[in-house]
């Protein structure tokens, strides 16, 4: 389908992304590109990458898709670094998980070659980072979240939808807005609860103590908690709007719960805990693996 | 080893140690009691006991141990109803996920007999309840906390640690003060935070569509959310001012989030992240499954 990817950002997403292309035979050559030299280089002994590029620009020469997989900040000094060979042709598509702030970013810096960017978010990651932990089967069943604009290309939308699709991804189109509002609550909001869980137990003088004796339910409501932090440093500050509005709604669902406590309130208590309770047992994950 | 097991509470925790007990051969009989009746038939009719009881009361007559596996706050009416037919021979245990409550309850209603009573805590769990759900191998690999008292009669409690060791548990003892602080900051705040958080998702009124996009970081975060509600009803009033404790000092922790970002402060806030990141990839369960 694809002759050439060019990858910049070789980390976990990245590295997945051209290790699912390659699997499903999408793609012929994977030119990558990283930051840091030594992580291009480890891409490439790993066979996530086939050539080493010493530029994103030149990642990107003759390239007729490419993968944007670096910290949200980080997107618009990227697309000023390649906008010199973007052609109408190619297929521009990042990973990140705020959609409004790369929009602004794509279009203040690709200008007239800003209808090429798809702007993508796959809802799928892991507690662990790096190229070494790429999966071939990390996008597989997952959802795939679209926010074109009212200049994407007819043509580079439905190539990405083909491509995600080919990798057994789910595909959903929505405006950038609805997607940073929801997920502000549903993934923003939890990983900073996480964060601050974590801090706030280390942070006591026998935190350490406490945490020998956490069990399966920290285990699983803490994973988020050992995300990436310049990955979610910047997924935070990107989204703070929506997220300060989440924080508010959540701190006054958590203030109902502490009055009723104060007050011992059996009943109230219970139909509170019923609720949450419900709600959760009530809920299916939309994107499940396949395999 | 036990002539007569004694359950009292046919539920997920109770029928998985009826269970775990049979599977080691380390019991010959189980004589079961449940609130309601159709409990505990379904828990005869799974084989999870062998006899059922018509009361409390009659569970412990000819028992040379006996569980207590009932919602925390329901501990003293259960003493109180058994209290006539409990001997200096018997060990009796709970399972309460708080201990001073517990251990004040056996205080006021075993009186001469309170030394027969060790307090356990088995850190272990499943976000779906009922006897349906008991599982032999729950507690295989996981750790038990046991609380006793300055009464505690040693004897009972060596019989405690040995039964718990035989099913493949690691015992640990602590004071009641020290458990209840530690579970307060690793177990139920967590609860309370992940109930806070799905309602506030359903409270707001795009909340479906929020939560149909909600993946496996929110899937992990928000399991225990489906935990039972009379049963953390309880145990979030039993240790309250621990858990109020806890929740002023998360509640500094996340305002410190708040303020980096509003105050746009990338290298504060990754530093912030960075230190919760660390923790959580640095802490392992000190208990693990066996299997």
């Amino acid at each position: 389908m694809f002759e050439q990817l060019a990858l910049i950002g070789c980390g976990l997403m990245g590295g997945s992304f051209a290790l699912a292309l390659k699997k499903a035979g999408l793609v012929k050559r994977v030119v990558g590109y990283s930051k840091s030299p030594s992580t291009t280089e480890r891409a490439r002994a790993l066979g996530v990458i086939d050539v080493e590029a010493p530029s994103a620009l030149l990642a990107v020469s003759g390239a007729d898709i490419v993968l944007i997989a670096v910290p949200v900040a980080a997107t618009e000094s990227t697309f000023r670094a390649i906008k010199h060979l973007v052609t109408s042709q190619m297929l521009i598509m990042d990973v990140g998980s705020t959609k409004r702030d790369v929009i602004e970013a794509g279009r203040r810096a690709l200008r007239d070659h800003f209808g090429s960017f798809v702007p993508a978010h796959p809802i799928a990651g892991k507690e662990v980072s790096g190229v070494e932990n790429a999966d071939a089967d990390l996008y597989t069943g997952r959802q795939i979240i679209l926010t074109p604009t009212e200049r994407t290309l007819t043509t580079q939308l439905q190539k990405a939808v083909a491509v995600w699709t080919a990798l057994g991804c789910q595909v959903q189109q929505m405006s950038p807005e609805q997607h940073d509002a929801s997920f502000a609550a549903v993934s923003h909001l939890p990983h900073m609860l996480a964060f601050a869980l974590m801090n706030s137990i280390t942070g006591q003088s026998q935190g350490a103590d406490y945490l020998s004796l956490a069990g399966p339910g920290f285990r699983d409501f803490t994973r988020i908690a050992a995300s990436d932090p310049k990955v979610w440093r910047d997924i935070l500050l990107a989204n703070r709007e929506e997220l300060q509005t989440q924080v508010r709604v959540f701190r006054d669902s958590l203030q109902a719960f502490e009055q009723l406590i104060a007050q011992g309130d059996n009943q109230a208590l219970e139909t509170l805990i019923g609720q949450a309770s419900q709600a959760r047992a009530a809920w299916t994950m939309t994107s499940k693996p396949t395999h």
